[in-house]
């Protein structure tokens, strides 16, 4: 049972669950595919199976990742990333990207062109454009009426 | 002590010290500067003493933050972080992107002129040029001569 911050903060109600031990270490082996708990157990060494078990049970109930039968006779089953866990690319693409710049010194992520170093930004997709870190902040999703009541802030559709 | 997870993997070797409870939240709050350790205690409501001394000093060792004396007489310290730990920012932003989108649905990260939501995105600073998942890939820093020698991946001075 992952233990609360007792923040209202993103970042810290995401580590809540996501920050317990082998969780986004899950997350990273499903982005290439969908996977049975054993071929979890054999990239994930040292898991314990009730561990693994406890994790995956977590990422389902959050809506992370799906538990489905590929299989009826016999039944087998394999875990997927919903869309909401593939959003989580950007997270562990910055962990890869620093990690592989101060801890891992035998490779790199480059642009395949230029074979220059990347990194990672802030894009709006509304404007196609990359943006400083003074360019984007916090806004309330709902606004108030001048009746008092809450209205949601208007999104274009384009950018959700 | 962190716990390993012997994985040669950039994800998991950051994940080590971390995917440690608090340690992120402890990052998060130096982006706004340094901070003494009683701030830290404060802003942190829930973390035992012990435990953000231990924390301190594991994001000391790997070169994250400093201890700095601003004062002599009485000696008081603080913490910052050191350019490595502010290069942890995209973590933290992805974070906090995937944690507004999903989990406190009373803000939104936008971009201040058009006030739509942003995305975290790959960067060249090469090119200046976002770039999609496939047109990034790891390569090995280093490269094998003719002589079979190692040797540095030629990587120009403007993307260090």
């Amino acid at each position: 049972m992952p233990k609360q911050y007792g923040q209202g903060c993103p970042v810290a109600k995401s580590l809540e669950f996501l920050g317990e031990r082998w969780t986004l270490l899950i997350v990273r082996d499903l982005f290439t595919g969908p996977k049975k708990f054993q071929d979890l157990l054999g990239s994930l060494k040292g898991v314990a199976p009730g561990v693994l078990s406890s994790r995956l049970k977590v990422l389902e109930d959050h809506g992370i990742a799906v538990r489905r039968l590929y299989s009826d006779h016999p039944p087998r089953a394999e875990y997927a990333l919903t869309p909401k866990g593939v959003e989580l690319r950007p997270v562990v693409r910055a962990l890869a990207i620093w990690g592989t710049r101060y801890l891992s010194h035998d490779r790199v992520l480059v642009h395949n062109r230029c074979e220059q170093p990347i990194e990672m930004a802030y894009y709006c997709p509304s404007c196609d454009e990359r943006l400083a870190a003074d360019e984007a902040s916090f806004r309330p999703t709902h606004t108030r009426a001048k009746n008092g009541r809450r209205r949601p802030r208007r999104v274009s559709q384009a950018a959700r």
